[in-house]
């Protein structure tokens, strides 16, 4: 039954009345710096894509290289390079600035062009009768990373998004040693803005997010270097996303306890310093909704100040066109259960 | 494990690369007349909620009480009261016109307010520095359709939203004849346009889609209803939906062999004359490219021009910001296996 039936239990339920209406079924990862799974819940083994998830392990060879300091780069900068942004003036300046200091241009950058997923920069682009560029992109403070790294490092950016540019490699081999995992070539996508993205199981993703929390197991350049970028994420979090969304508004509540970073088709990873455990879910059909709410659900669960940091989502009352409450977004009782062993099992103190 | 699992098996697959990145799980009911199940995957006698798939349905009161007649309604008044539109010109016309011939105006909406579906109409909005108005709300027509109804029956339209409003007591109980199901004010949920929506088994949809098409045990009076709106459909089908949309595709290539209606939630309904049947189907998770994947097979399996028609859906390439093919939306194993043996199924032939 394995090619037909999903393996995975439900975490998310979507209520319209008295009726679950719909269903995202899921896997979540907890695990430790050593790769002790303190929660998995589905298949936590499965390949999956990390997708923009991982764009702050992407940007370590930014700061590990040298590249942050040779061009000074400020906080926005390096967040923005971790970033999947709305698009917004802040995130287009932040981008422009990080290329102009590493004596680049937005025209090196191959990321495409969508909309930004920011409404107010629609609009201000529609009133202004413009098209979008390559630098709305929600990806293009990664790709403009990954330039600056190219420049630093003497590299030809020509191809830069290639998994054989010497810059993919490095940057494979970053993500590999922190997850502790082997990266296959038979196991790569093309991300959506053309870079490789590479699957591996959630536990191995949650394992390294558990590593670039604490900087356990890295060596000291590359932990100095996840400090140096959990540090930017937290000093400007509205750079990693933009105002309203998920990840802007729990770092700026939740800082420094989490980073947090999700990707496209509903992944999500995560990593808690204090404790010391890092995170990595896959809701099964890509549905944002589904993923945000399992992981506030977990969050509540794992940091105090979650539960009123997060109340709206917990909450997760749907709202009809014309103002009326007709339904619920909430916790399956399977990922109740779950989160309540969890909340039960005897964790490390938070350090002070 | 009937609260933490999904029980419907995964019938659309999104790859990426070498991997199945996402799934979409659910279920599919084709019946005759009758109620007779042609094929069943997936639990079919779960409740589910129609939302707008069931449009047409709705719109029956409006000819079967005389209003359309009586005010003298065209195709595109009549497809738009079926319809979930893109807020495009057209749209908006024929919505404004529907209500001005039964002497109200859009004041009497109360669907609610959301920006166009279409990129257009919003881009036009902008433009001119105006913000969407209850008119634009893809359910205006449906609305508009009810109101004209109200209006012809000599009754208050205030409240006609409500489930005890005499108007929707009526609705309902065509909903219940044709789709031979009984409706319970247990299992009503409000719409996002605030009107009911009324839950059953996609068995019971699949049914009374099959009598929509061919006017099988239904009344004359009604019959000729059913008949009256999938003609305004088939002659004009964007104003059903709208440019680039599914449904409009669908019936401007394959009417009068089909007439489809999706509605939120990925529920999808659909008639086939020729063939006798009806057509429901769910996405478990709500995702539309779901529901139109899936439709899109069983269609090119039942009917023989819909795999040249809907060959662009069929082939399910994804591509990229940058315009790489990145992978591709596919029926699973388990659908291609139960859609190869209902093509091994004799039908009845399709009327001449």
């Amino acid at each position: 039954m394995r090619d037909t039936r999903s393996a995975n239990p439900v975490l998310v339920e979507v209520t319209r009345g008295p009726l679950v209406e719909s269903r995202h079924s899921g896997a979540i990862a907890v695990a430790d710096a050593d790769g002790r799974l303190v929660l998995a819940l589905g298949d936590v083994e499965r390949p999956v894509f990390p997708r923009s998830a991982v764009k702050a392990l992407q940007a370590i060879l930014l700061v590990e290289s040298g590249a942050a300091d040779a061009f000074g780069l400020v906080d926005e900068e390096l967040a923005v390079a971790c970033a999947s942004h709305s698009g917004d003036a802040v995130h287009v300046e932040a981008v422009r600035s990080l290329l102009a200091k590493a004596g680049l241009d937005e025209t090196y950058l191959v990321c495409g062009v969508h909309w930004p997923v920011s409404d107010k920069a629609v609009r201000a682009l529609i009133k202004a009768g413009r098209r979008p560029q390559a630098i709305h992109n929600n990806c293009s403070g990664k790709h403009a990373g990954i330039l600056a790294a190219c420049v630093h490092l003497g590299l030809d950016p020509r191809g830069y998004e290639r998994p054989d540019h010497p810059l993919q490699v490095m940057i494979a081999g970053i993500i590999s040693e922190t997850c502790g995992v082997r990266l296959a070539r038979g196991g790569m996508g093309v991300d959506g803005c053309s870079l490789p993205t590479w699957s591996m199981p959630l536990a191995a993703l949650a394992r390294g997010f558990a590593r670039f929390g604490t900087g356990e197991s890295l060596t000291p350049a590359r932990a100095a270097a996840a400090t140096r970028l959990k540090q930017a994420c937290f000093a400007a979090p509205e750079l990693v996303a933009g105002e309203g969304r998920f990840d802007t508004m729990a770092m700026r509540a939740l800082a420094p306890e989490l980073f947090v970073k999700g990707g496209a088709e509903a992944v999500h990873c995560a990593a808690l310093p204090g404790l010391g455990l890092g995170i990595a879910l896959k809701i099964d059909d890509g549905a944002k909704r589904g993923d945000e709410h399992a992981l506030a659900e977990l969050l509540a669960v794992l940091l105090p100040k979650a539960g009123a940091a997060l109340a709206e989502q917990l909450d997760g009352e749907t709202v009809n066109w014309h103002g009326l409450s007709v339904g619920r977004i909430r916790a399956s009782d399977g990922l109740r259960r779950a989160l309540g062993s969890l909340a039960a099992t005897p964790r490390r103190q938070a350090k002070a």
